[in-house]
């Protein structure tokens, strides 16, 4: 069993978008982080993407609005950042106060800036394969993993669990494309699925993205099949620093003797997230100064 | 085995449009047709859906342009019409011209009035599940005919051949989300899937969408299950007046002793597109003076 090091991926990534940001002499790409209010792990996220856009030589401003910040004051500040052509892409972190929506808002950010890939004209594109736009973070971050570990899709059986907006769904249209990764026969099944184990031990690659821990058995697989893991679930751990631990949807150890690749959680689908926000923000730089 | 009458569901649906606009005292709906040069189907199409509007007593405009027209002339009737108060919906008609491309003209026509539903705005928003926005004519007249029929979709497995833009994919995200009809398991296969009649056997429900004549033959479906053809394949026949006959992409006499709901080639998919533009144009007005 090959298994599928994201940590390792992430980090060649980022060396590569260093090596391009190293070689522009002009402007240089920078991204705008809108952080609403003081939620502890948007405050960590936020930080842990500054540090990374730091390392590769992309600039970022960091906005703080207080956690009561209204629609408009908010809406101001994305379309003043739409405007800077100092900016490159905005990313707002979720998840925003209750009373401010969150399509809406990821909406107003500007097709063209919107690295995260939740705009609406984003999502349309890539059901329509157009290469123009942003694909959201998680499911690039799912296509790189299995391009960079030589996972084959053309012809195969691609079985998807779960169907979210934001990796579900994506992952799935991916997968069908015409292009590589993809070329794909795609099923994509859910919490209303009925013979669940019976679809997903068609898989030649598993993608698992339900939110459960552990949910996915031995017997759910058959033998050779490649995993990509794209849950991380918190369980109580009494042994564990913080009273709990971080496992996947998928029972790694007992997958392990039958998977062709697996990956780990953490350090999977995981640091993959950041390094393709990384990788969307020097392309909007590169597609804005073409 | 439940033959699925198209005509007469599409009929259904005009009749109740009908009653619906003729409850309107103020303004009422209105359709604008743009159609660029003289294709004998488009000549063909365009007169169909006219007269359908007049049935139900939805207004049209039909924009002729020659074949040869600019794209900065073509772009100005659209913008000109998506600013008209007067105008509820506007339809491109398709195929446009080599010189004309057509997503960037679909993309032209605003958002609420895309009453065809390829603007990427639409598409996107079949992805997210939101319903504010508009689907296109055909899955959507796919779904009327499985809620129409009685075909249950919930936890059922689905199974879509093609992966159109305009077609496989769009009724394959409508097959998988949150709602009825759907909620099914859905699996989406192509001219690369190897295993094809294996993948197809699963099937509860097929969409044949390949365009290719009686490419799906008695062994690849399970007795009882549900199909909707949504092929319309010329083949060459002597005998027929005009040389050649229609047939869809599933062999309905093969099928017939198996299948437990299945649409003929033709009146089945085909007449429920018309109906579901006015449908469609209706929605718009409606959502325009709401």
């Amino acid at each position: 069993m090959q298994r599928i090091d994201g940590n390792a991926i992430a980090e060649s990534i980022i060396k590569e978008l260093t090596a391009e940001v190293g070689t522009l002499t002009g402007p240089k790409p920078a991204v705008a982080f809108i952080r609403v209010g003081d939620n502890p792990a948007s405050v960590s996220y936020v930080r842990k993407k500054e540090k990374t856009a730091a390392r590769i030589g992309i600039g970022s401003q960091l906005h703080l609005l207080p956690a009561d910040v209204s629609r408009e004051t908010l809406f101001e500040r994305i379309d003043a950042l739409n405007a800077d052509p100092e900016v490159s892409g905005i990313l707002v972190q979720a998840p925003l106060p209750k009373h401010l929506d969150e399509t809406e808002t990821f909406n107003r950010v500007a097709p063209h800036k919107d690295v995260d890939g939740f705009n609406t004209v984003n999502i349309g594109k890539l059901c329509q394969e157009d290469d123009s736009g942003f694909v959201a973070c998680t499911p690039a971050g799912i296509v790189e993993l299995i391009a960079r570990s030589g996972i084959e899709t053309e012809g195969k059986h691609v079985v998807v669990l779960g169907r979210s907006q934001i990796v579900g769904k994506p992952a799935a249209l991916l997968m069908m494309r015409k292009a590589l990764p993809g070329n794909a026969t795609v099923t994509v099944c859910h919490s209303r699925t009925t013979n669940l184990p019976e679809i997903t031990r068609q898989a030649d690659l598993l993608i698992a993205a339900i939110g459960r821990p552990h949910f996915v058995t031995a017997d759910m697989v058959k033998d050779g099949a490649a995993i990509i893991d794209v849950g991380i679930n918190r369980v109580e751990a009494a042994d564990a620093p913080r009273g709990y631990r971080l496992v996947g949807d998928v029972d790694f150890d007992a997958l392990a003797p039958k998977a062709s690749h697996m990956t780990p959680v953490p350090g999977g689908v995981g640091p993959m997230t950041v390094a393709m926000l990384m990788h969307n923000t020097l392309r909007a730089f590169k597609l804005a100064h073409a």
